[in-house]
C-alpha cells in the first residue's frame, strides 16, 4: 500500500513518523497533509536505505539536484562522486537524468547509494532506447515506454517526471499562441515530436491508468511534468502552459482517487512579478499538491549564472508557496555540470528556500539566523564557520584573507563597527 | 548652481540630457523628478570626466561596488584594478571607502579615472585620521570632520554617505529597543561612539546647515547613511532602525529646500517578508527620494555567498521600487573582497537590478532577453554569448564544456530540446 492509502486510513507510517521527527512537527499534521494530497513523501518501496523527507504544504522547502550520464559524459562513477557531494551540500533529492553510458546501472547504483529520494525522467531512457532500436526519435511503442517506466519503479525510483500533460489539445493551444522558444523541456519536446509524428495522443495521458496502477505498485510519487513550460520569460504564463496546468489538476485528481502520491511541476523561466501568480495558480488549480519548480529563472541573460537567477526567482516562488526547488547550476544553457557545478546549484538553492522558510515562518528556520548573528557579535570566527550554509568555503574566504587567529577582520580592522559600539554601548542594548 | 537649483529654474542641463538618452527617456521627465526629489544625478561640479547616471523613480535600477585600501591591503594601484574591474562589469557608480595608506591619494585617483559617479564615507577618513591626530577614537573634533567633509567635495565627490539620523533620540531609542548586533554601520558605530563619550549630539545632525552648505557649492549628493541599519534578520524593521528613517524624511526635506540632491540609504539584513514594507516606507517618509539599499541580505547564514543573498533581497528590493543597489560580493562578512570578488558582487547585484527592471517595467529592460530567447532558439552560440551578462564567463564554461564549433551542447546532445522541436513543430510556432 502507498503513503496516501495509508493516510486514508488513519495510520501513522514510520515514514511519516521521520518526516515528523525532521521537521520538528506532529506526526498527525503529516498524515493528514498526504492525505489531502498537500504533501507527499516520496519513498519506493524498493529503495531500501532511503532517508524519507516530506514535500509540501507546512514543511521546509525543499532543493532538488540533477545528475546524471549524459552521450559526451558517460560515465557512472563521475556521477556517484555529484550525488554525493549534492547530498553532502544539503539536497533533499536527487534526479538520475542519465541519457549515456549504462543507463541502467547508473540508476541502480545511484538509488543503491542515495539516503534522498531519488527521481528520474523515464522518457530520457526510452527515447535513448528507442533511438537505438528504431534509428530514429518517433519509433517507439507505448509499450516500450511503459517498460521502461515499470522497470525502473521496480529498481526503486522515488518519483518520475512524466509529461502527462502534454495532449493533442495543449499542442493546438501552444500552435495557437506563437512562441519564441516553442517547448525546451527534453521530455516535452520528445513526446510532442512522437505525437506529431505518430499522429497519435500521448500515451502517459491516454494511459494515464496503466501509469498509476505501477506507481502504486511500488508507491512511486507521480510528478506531473510541464512540457509546455516557457522556456524564455517572454513566453511565461502563456496560454500553451496554462492549459497543460489545467490538465494536470485533473491528472492530480485521478493520481489522487487511485491512491498515487502526486506533485506537479512547474516553470521554468518567469518575470519576478508573475511568479506569486504562477504559484496561486497550480495550488488552485491542482488541489494544493506540491508544486516543484524549476528555477524559476528571472530573467534570461545570464548563462554562467544561472545558479543566481535561479536563487531569486526560487527565493520568491518557494515564500509564494512552493515546496521543492529543483537546483540550476552555473552551467545552465551552457553544458553539463562538473561537481563544482553542482555544489554551487544546490548551496544558491538552498540559500533562497531557507530565506523563503524564514518569510513562510517554517519552525527553525530563523533560528539559525539568530544563532549566526549572535556569534558575529561575539566576533566568534570558529562558530560562524561553523554556522555557515557551506563551512568549508567560508573558512577557506576567511582563511585567504586574515591571518590565522586574528580577531578582527580584514574589512575593517580596528574601526571595526562590532568593537566600537562594544567599547561605548558595553552590553547594555543586547538582548 | 546645483542641478536641483536648475531644475527648480525649469532647466534641462546637459547631464539631465545625458540621463535622458541613457534611459531613452524624455529630458523633462529627468528634469521634472529633480525637481520633486525623485531622482538625483550624483555629479560634482569638480568631476570633470564623469559621465553622469541618474538614480531613482522611473529610471533603471543602478548598481554601486565598494571599493577602497584598508590598513592590512593598503595600495591605491589594486583599488584602480578594482574601479576598472567594477565599472567594466557594468558598475553606474563606486564608492571608494578608503582607511589605509595614503587616503587622499587614492580618492583623488580613483576619481580622476572614473566616469561612473564616485561616492564616499567622509567619517571614515575623518576616524582614521583623528585617530592619528589625538590617538583614540573620541577626540575628534566637529571642525576636523567638516574639514575632511569640504575636502573630498572639492576633491570631485559626487555623493557623501553621512550619518545623519544618528542622534541622540535614535540611540535611546536602540537602547530601548535591545539588538542582537548592535550597531553593524561603521560610521554608524563610530558616531554613537564619539557621542557618547563626549556626550553631544552627532555634528552632522546639529550642524545640518553646515552641510548643506558644502554640498550646495560642489552639487555633490547627501547619501543620508542608515546609521542604524539592522546587522542581522532579528534586527530587522525594529524602532531604532525606522526611528532614524523618520528624521532621515525630515532631512530630507530640508536639502530639498536647501537646493541640495538627497538619497536615503537602506538596510542591510532583512527578511524576504518584510523588504516591500521597508521600501514602500522609505518612500512615503522621505518624499519618494531615491533609496540606495545595501543587499538586503535575506540570510544571516552564508558567508562566502552573500552576493547570492543579497541578489536575492535585491532584486526583491528593486521591484518593489528601491532605485540604487549597493552590491554585496562573495568576501561579505568575511574579508576585504578582491577583483574577482569584486566582479562576482557587480554581476550578482546587476542580475538583480534586470530582473528587477523587468517587473518594474522599465524601458527596454524585457527586450534583452527576447534577443537572448531568439539566440537560444537558434541555437546561435556566439551571439548568446554576445548578449551574456558577462559575456567572458559564459564563453569560458561554454569552451571548457564542449567542443569547437559543435552545435549542441553536452547538456542534451542528440536529443536537445530545440531540434526536435525544429524538426516536428517547424517554424510554424513561432512569433
Amino acid at each position: 500500500m502507498t503513503q496516501l492509502e495509508r493516510a486514508r486510513r488513519g495510520e501513522i507510517t514510520p515514514q511519516m513518523e521521520a518526516v515528523a521527527a525532521k521537521e520538528g512537527l506532529d506526526p498527525e499534521f503529516i498524515r493528514r497533509g498526504i492525505e489531502k494530497g498537500t504533501i507527499v513523501i516520496p519513498c519506493n518501496v524498493n529503495h531500501k536505505n532511503l532517508n524519507p523527507s516530506g514535500f509540501g504544504q507546512g514543511l521546509s522547502t525543499k532543493v532538488n539536484a540533477n545528475i546524471g550520464t549524459s552521450d559526451a559524459f558517460p560515465e557512472t562513477e563521475k556521477e556517484l562522486d555529484k550525488l554525493k557531494a549534492a547530498v553532502n551540500a544539503g539536497a533533499d533529492a536527487v534526479m538520475d537524468l542519465s541519457t549515456g553510458g549504462d543507463i541502467n546501472l547508473s540508476r541502480r547504483r545511484i538509488i543503491e547509494a542515495s539516503t534522498v529520494a531519488v527521481g528520474t525522467v523515464p522518457i530520457y531512457q526510452a527515447m535513448v532506447q528507442g533511438y537505438e532500436e528504431h534509428g530514429n526519435k518517433v519509433g517507439l511503442t507505448a509499450d516500450e515506454l511503459f517498460r521502461v517506466i515499470e522497470e525502473q519503479a521496480a529498481d526503486g525510483v522515488d518519483f518520475i517526471t512524466v509529461h502527462c500533460g502534454v495532449t493533442m489539445e495543449t499542442i493546438e493551444r501552444l500552435k495557437n499562441q506563437g512562441r519564441i522558444t516553442d517547448i525546451v523541456s527534453r521530455g516535452g519536446a520528445f513526446m510532442t515530436g512522437w505525437m506529431l509524428h505518430n499522429r497519435k495522443e500521448n500515451p502517459l495521458y491516454e494511459q494515464y491508468d496503466r501509469l498509476l496502477d505501477i506507481a502504486r505498485k511500488y508507491d512511486v510519487t507521480l510528478s506531473l511534468g510541464d512540457g509546455l513550460r516557457p522556456g524564455c520569460l517572454a513566453d511565461a504564463t502563456d496560454r500553451a502552459q496554462v492549459q497543460e496546468l489545467i490538465i494536470l489538476g485533473e491528472l492530480v485528481k485521478r493520481a489522487h482517487e487511485a491512491g498515487v502520491q502526486a506533485m506537479v511541476e512547474g516553470p521554468g523561466h518567469v518575470p519576478m512579478d508573475q511568479i506569486e501568480a504562477n504559484i496561486k495558480l497550480e495550488k488552485q488549480l491542482c488541489h494544493g499538491a506540491p508544486f516543484y519548480v524549476l528555477g524559476p529563472l528571472v530573467t534570461d541573460i545570464a548563462p554562467g549564472y544561472d545558479h543566481i537567477t535561479a536563487a531569486i526567482g526560487g527565493a520568491i516562488a518557494a515564500a509564494s508557496g512552493a515546496d521543492f526547488l529543483c537546483y540550476v547550476t552555473p552551467a545552465e544553457h551552457l553544458g553539463l555540470p562538473d561537481i563544482d557545478d553542482v555544489v554551487d546549484g544546490v548551496v544558491a538553492s538552498k540559500i533562497a528556500a531557507h530565506a523563503a522558510d524564514i518569510a513562510k515562518g517554517v519552525k527553525g528556520a530563523l533560528e539559525r539566523d539568530i544563532e549566526m548573528a549572535k556569534a558575529r557579535k561575539a566576533l566568534d570566527w570558529q562558530r560562524q564557520i561553523q554556522l555557515s550554509i557551506n563551512p568549508s568555503r567560508a573558512g577557506k574566504v576567511r582563511e585567504a584573507k586574515n591571518a590565522p587567529e586574528q580577531e578582527l577582520c580584514t574589512m575593517c580592522g580596528k574601526f571595526c563597527a562590532m568593537k566600537v559600539v562594544e567599547e561605548h554601548l558595553g552590553k547594555s542594548c543586547s538582548n
